[in-house]
């Protein structure tokens, strides 16, 4: 496994992969590795030749008041962990190769979509992902991306974007991996005391308990509404708990599926979850 | 010399240059093809083995007010000039080729360099400008792109997008191509009646009297006022006469170059032109 810190050196280490026509298959992430990753960079592993793993800790999708500075580092286990599973290149640039001007001058939005959810309680964060995601994709030109479902919402705005800028990889999203429990893995799982992570674990049984009243016939307001007072009485400051289609429309009384969403803070940890739903038909 | 109108086409066209690493060169236009134009093609053929010239009258760069329906439309014409100068593909999408979705819902803005000139006059325009480039450029996928400095901003906004979007094509910028008596060559001159043309080639000749001016001496804000006054006095309506560093930022008095821009109207007809100048230093 080779590790690039410059854009140059991962275009030289990529050049005989790609005049080889080898499938190039790319794994962003902020580091901080856990079996979501991993699992990701397996994906990779059955339809890429040649995967590559970025390491970035993005600075534009955190908000003023976010975790930017305290959110993990762990670069020894990270790598350990990506030599395990097969990684073949990881990009972990400093910030100064990834954002050459500072001001960066240039913005990326996807509109609409990330009007809702995260984009409302995160201002700016979508952008920031927007912004990294399509440097990362000119940078890697990798033939497939791999990315989770847990950020439900993060994968619509990349799938969104390329489309509308027309880049030319292939987005393949896969399956929140949780814990025994049924907590969402998540690298700022981390920041949960004993008490808080035996409490987490509540936003999924909550979703599933949801997703049982629905197919009980239970009214998807009332199911909202059953799955915030769970995340109260559990001791959750809620964020949002909602429903959308899963193209992030509002949902008609026509739909069929649907995903329910979850944003919620124990102390100071703000945990996302969703599950999407098919809906019992007459 | 080939015609494509589909992303998909143009892609299997390009596809043997593409893996027999031909260089790739792309001179984007909106049609109604003149001399600055050709220009362009003329440099790409030097550097390039094989040019790729879009035709594709972007309607997200054209503001409510602007004259996108009645943009000259050429194509016959066009498709003969590009055909004697040696291009070797058209690509003439119609807009639901590049558009998919409708309302589009990403933007892509790069700010700070379009506060200014043309980004004041033309709302979204540089938005516009930004979105068609980033798209067109991810689907030929050029090694080398090639525009005139006559759209010094469009210039500049384009190099910044690259940059900021790690694009992996590099921008080759030519010097603006003038009818004999100075005028820029622009599709919009085509608009003009025989008295405007007449009194078109001002903004050129304003500018050069300009330039002597600055060599003898005359301060900056002076020679602006004097190609403010020569525009009025020969009948344009003026919309900016100002002056910025060839980065387009505020001229300090320690500056050796300034950049004289220009955009004026006859009758409806709006021209824009500029003028690099090389101070005289003490």
């Amino acid at each position: 496994m080779k590790t690039e810190t410059t854009v140059h050196g991962l275009a030289a280490s990529l050049q005989t992969a790609r005049s080889t026509k080898k499938l190039i298959g790319f794994v962003p992430t902020m580091g901080n590795l856990h079996e979501g990753h991993l699992s990701l960079v397996r994906e990779a592993k059955k339809i890429c030749d040649v995967v590559v793993v970025s390491i970035f800790v993005n600075p534009t999708q955190f908000g003023p008041n976010e975790d930017f500075e305290n959110y993990p580092r762990s670069w020894e286990q990270d790598s350990q962990l990506l030599v395990d599973v097969g990684c073949d290149i990881i990009f972990a640039p400093p910030v100064e190769q990834i954002y050459t001007t500072q001001p960066v001058i240039t913005r990326i939005q996807v509109t609409e979509i990330t009007e809702i959810l995260c984009g409302l309680s995160r201002p700016g964060h979508f952008d920031g992902v927007a912004l990294i995601v399509t440097k990362l994709f000119n940078i890697v030109q990798p033939h497939y991306a791999f990315f989770g479902q847990k950020d439900f919402q993060q994968v619509a705005v990349v799938k969104q974007l390329v489309q509308d800028l027309n880049l030319s990889v292939e987005i393949i999203a896969s399956a929140t991996i949780r814990a025994e429990d049924g907590l969402a893995l998540s690298s700022r799982n981390g920041y949960l005391n004993d008490q808080e992570r035996a409490i987490a674990p509540t936003i999924y049984q909550s979703l599933r308990q949801a997703e049982q009243a629905l197919h009980t016939g239970t009214i998807l307001t009332e199911v909202l509404e059953g799955i915030r007072i769970s995340l109260l009485e559990a001791g959750f400051s809620v964020d949002y708990v909602e429903a959308f289609t899963p193209h992030l429309k509002p949902v008609q009384s026509t739909d069929t599926e649907v995903v329910l969403f979850v944003a919620a803070k124990l102390g100071t940890t703000r945990l996302i979850d969703n599950l999407h739903v098919k809906l019992m038909t007459a």
